[in-house]
């Protein structure tokens, strides 16, 4: 195993550090790694609060700060937080407005948010995501996975719960968010898990698995390696078919690397998704390109297609300042 | 080779095709994949122009846009570009002011470069950067590598060029952040070069590389595996030793990712380096962590710090607005 670490199980408290002194002017760390949480709250404003397995950095911390995030729990690496996490959480960044939680869809977060959303004493509303269209269901979910595309339902919500938007309003649009977004992954490597010290999974030279889950998880099956446009055909199509857009819709196009894939190539899958999706008559007018949502060293990536009128496209552009998206401020 | 590509030779096209797209507000690609420009030129402003073999990814096109450089050229995978890119390149955004050329310190790099000085017909100067105290020359340079801390010249002069300063001013401010400006990094695996096939270097499952240069070349020398923070007290002290700051100097820190390296890892080497430099007397007070100055899909990184005074603090601060980095805008 071969990772820039001290020893496996202090992988996340040391990382969690690093993060808090790298971005002390957006976040605070809370008592025993708990949780992040945005350093300058406003009064009244709904508390967004979301967290799952390590891991996938910069998901969620990365994301906690003015117009995303209020905070995030994260649980050791491709484990749930506990609830006492949660409950600490909305103690700390709970002003009146209430709290949403953002949830991915696994079976251990869905339960351990709703723990602490019944212990919490504030009023709490969920939104569950799960975006991920290769399988449905998998080894930790029921039903779809959530996946990449929980970052655009984090990033819209927060932007309207910047605005003022209450609790209901917001839950509603963190599920026409999801809703409207699908997402699909390949894998050409596998991940380690530091405390396991050896590949989740093992593919061959020259395999890869459609439809991974961002844990791992296997997907539709394990094929020869492909092109990167065949690559695209397959993933891009099989999120295209399952959200049934109109002809000409907008879209926000969504490259998500896996952490082990470089820039150079998600920006060419990037021309390979856009050549398809416009063969389908879609107009991409908003990009994301990066590793945002990984599995630690995993080769790969996943593409997220996000279908967006003019008020969620607003609400995306609305200015935004985490540790991993900036603009606007 | 495990990739997300359709063929080696496409490689650049494809991949410079999809950033294009993604980042249409910003840039424009030159005819023949040339340049990567920025949209908006500013008359009578002071052109910067950096570039270098691709698979560095963002650096640079990915540093192109407001506050930071006016055009990039992209060669082949770890190959320079030729005169006749920064020529076309001089030519599209030059307007009045002079060009700054920026260019990493490797011979074909900087010899292609001095040629298209010669040859495009406007006033040019040109700094060269050689951040890397790992060897004193390398496989591809007479004297020290320029690395990872390019960026943190291109953010500065960048800002300085945007508020008006002069073609002297701003060669006098390169050469000062390069001076102000150390790295030094280590591999954990090779890269493989998309031409090539197969990796660069080979690394036995416990072995490191320490001092690795951005294109894998060798660095100091090869030994076992070692924890985040003996590698860290390594490259600091390397980095401090050399720099010789001031006590009670306030630094840059810069942990950047080679490709393949994990955030969660980055932000951990954020903690390692930390403790080092606070030990010997440095101030931190900006950070930069990521995959900026890449070397494919390499796993490792490296640590840069640069000795920042209040007024290059400031230029640091200055909004920019590029695919990669953003802030204030």
């Amino acid at each position: 195993m071969k990772k820039l670490i001290n020893a496996p199980d202090a992988v996340l408290t040391e990382s969690l550090a690093g993060f808090a002194a790298a971005h002390a002017d957006i976040v605070l760390l809370g008592a025993e790694h708990k949780f992040v949480r945005r350093r300058d709250l406003r009064p009244g404003k709904v508390a967004l609060i979301s967290g799952g397995g390590s891991g996938h950095e910069p998901l969620h911390a990365g994301f906690v700060g003015r117009g995303m995030l209020d905070a995030a729990c994260p649980g050791q690496v491709f484990t749930s937080p506990t609830p006492d996490q949660m409950v600490a959480a909305v103690e700390a960044v709970e002003t009146g407005g209430g709290c949403l939680f953002i949830v991915k869809n696994y079976e251990g977060d869905v339960m351990n948010f709703q723990m602490a959303a019944e212990i919490a004493g504030k009023e709490v509303a969920t939104v569950v995501t799960d975006d991920d269209v290769a399988v449905e269901k998998s080894t930790w979910s029921t039903g779809r996975r959530g996946v990449a595309g929980t970052l655009i339902v984090e990033k819209i919500v927060g932007a309207a719960a910047e605005q003022g938007a209450a609790l209901s309003q917001l839950q509603a649009l963190g599920e026409q968010v999801n809703g409207r977004t699908r997402s699909m992954g390949v894998a050409l490597t596998s991940c380690i898990v530091p405390a396991a010290g050896k590949p989740t999974f093992a593919l061959d030279e020259n395999q890869m698995e459609m439809g991974v889950g961002i844990h791992g998880e296997p997907g539709r099956r394990r094929v020869a390696l492909a092109s990167a446009d065949t690559i695209a055909d397959e993933m891009v199509d099989a999120i295209v078919r399952d959200l049934a857009p109109r002809a000409g819709a907008e879209a926000l196009l969504l490259v998500n690397g896996f952490g082990g894939t470089p820039t150079m190539e998600l920006y060419l899958m990037v021309h390979s998704a856009l050549r398809v999706l416009r063969g389908k008559g879609l107009r991409v007018s908003r990009f994301l390109t990066g590793s945002y949502v990984t599995s630690l060293e995993m080769a790969g990536c996943s593409i997220t297609v996000s279908l967006l009128d003019d008020a969620l496209m607003n609400l995306w552009d609305a200015p935004v300042h985490t540790a991993a998206l900036r603009w606007g401020i």
